[in-house]
């Protein structure tokens, strides 16, 4: 059996990436991290914050933004530029050969426009499939993928992608060619049964418990997909995901979700 | 002697990539161009534009900008963000494996802070020198790198840069590993005679007609510094360089400057 190169694949929210200190020691820990890496970005405040700026409402349902034209170019400014560029800058100061990427860079993420029959998006992407052969290449150049939560639709379009399932599709993407830890970096230690004690971090969900946390209300708001996105990572041949907060990034601490 | 392989280096201005049918047909005439290529844009024009609806002033010398922090946030969203990611997605639906870049990114340009004993540009960025290695590299991957006008220095500062100074830094830099043709493209069919006359073209501007071009003030304003960056590039090496119209990019049309 030949072995696979480990990779590692790290998500952090915009709370972490659009304040200098947490981004700073974000940025100190990712670049402490020993081979392949990806680093996956938010930065949903900042967009929110320059929208309303620009005198562009933001409209959100279930967390998620409508992404009419005007906001697109928000989030294209803001995600693909101002967040992305200063995490590439920040991680080239700290010798890790950082590369910004969008979905549209190299073809890594090809989407389609969401269909909902309920709800108008606007500029939305779902993703059809990460581009493995691409991220090999550049990761094989000694090259660290800094991906912004955006797409494209092979037609010209950016698309406003969740940055929780860009990271789960790229993981699983990238799982046949290597061994990937996935982890979700929040800014709690991991899934907690009590919302107010750090102590209380579940080390280990199932399937099995899943259905019971949910039931207990344990699990719930925004947790659900993030938990849902675990899961299809590992149905999709990623090793290990976990969720944990942004200075534990060891691949131990924090919550890990197993099939 | 070994042939070197032939790369393509286009110039555009804010002009052309800011209005959608002008950038419509730069892309179409961008991807039809053979071999090895690279694009560099401006964007200044929409910089301003952002600048002023989020209430920053945009201050000029010489035509170019002052860059304090806050104007240094506007360049970082529109150069990287949205004029770069829109090029990167027009490209890639008309079959170019775009990428688009900063100077951060794969640390392909690294700059430092202008020095300068009357003016405080801010995060103005003079380059030091282009990575020839990592150009190589993802050429050689079949990607077309697609260039802000943004540097860095090394140390976490992304820096605002000429986009004229970017082209010929680049052509300079790649120079020895390519036979490199560097392209200005503006508003105007070359460097003419008579500003209304199209036929009045000088097909040919050398170091020798250049001082009687400068003297009888043909030659004035913003075109000195673009023919300096001119010279600047074939006495680096650089085989051609010419300044036509974005339309006629055919390594034939317009004004070639030769030493």
């Amino acid at each position: 059996m030949i072995m696979k190169e480990k990779l590692t694949i790290i998500k952090v929210g915009g709370k972490i990436v659009e304040e200098k200190e947490s981004l700073d020691n974000l940025l100190n820990n990712f670049a402490n991290i020993e081979g392949c890496k990806i680093l996956i970005h938010g930065g949903g405040r900042s967009a929110t914050r320059i929208a309303e700026k620009l005198g562009i409402e933001s409209r959100m349902i279930d967390g998620r933004r409508i992404t009419d034209e005007p906001m697109l170019q928000v989030v294209t400014m803001v995600y693909g530029g101002l967040v992305n560029k200063n995490i590439v800058a920040g991680l080239q100061a700290r010798g890790v050969n950082a590369l910004g990427l969008t979905g549209a860079d190299c073809n890594v993420l090809q989407a389609h426009k969401r269909i909902s029959e309920t709800i108008d998006w606007g500029y939305v992407g779902d993703v059809d499939k990460a581009n493995e052969t691409m991220f090999d290449k550049l990761i094989k150049q000694g090259i660290v993928p800094i991906m912004a939560p955006l797409t494209h639709d092979g037609k010209g379009n950016l698309l406003n992608t969740n940055a929780d399932t860009i990271a789960s599709e790229t993981a699983k993407g990238v799982a046949n060619l290597y061994d990937v830890t996935l982890i979700y970096c929040f800014e709690h230690p991991g899934v907690m049964r009590n919302p107010n004690d750090p102590a209380s971090v579940i080390q280990k969900i199932d399937s099995n418990n899943y259905k019971e946390l949910l039931e207990e209300g344990v699990v719930s708001g925004g947790m659900i997909p993030k938990i849902d996105n675990a899961f299809n990572a590992l149905k999709g041949g990623v090793s290990k995901v976990i969720i944990t907060k942004a200075d534990a990034i060891d691949g131990i601490s924090g919550t890990h979700i197993v099939l």
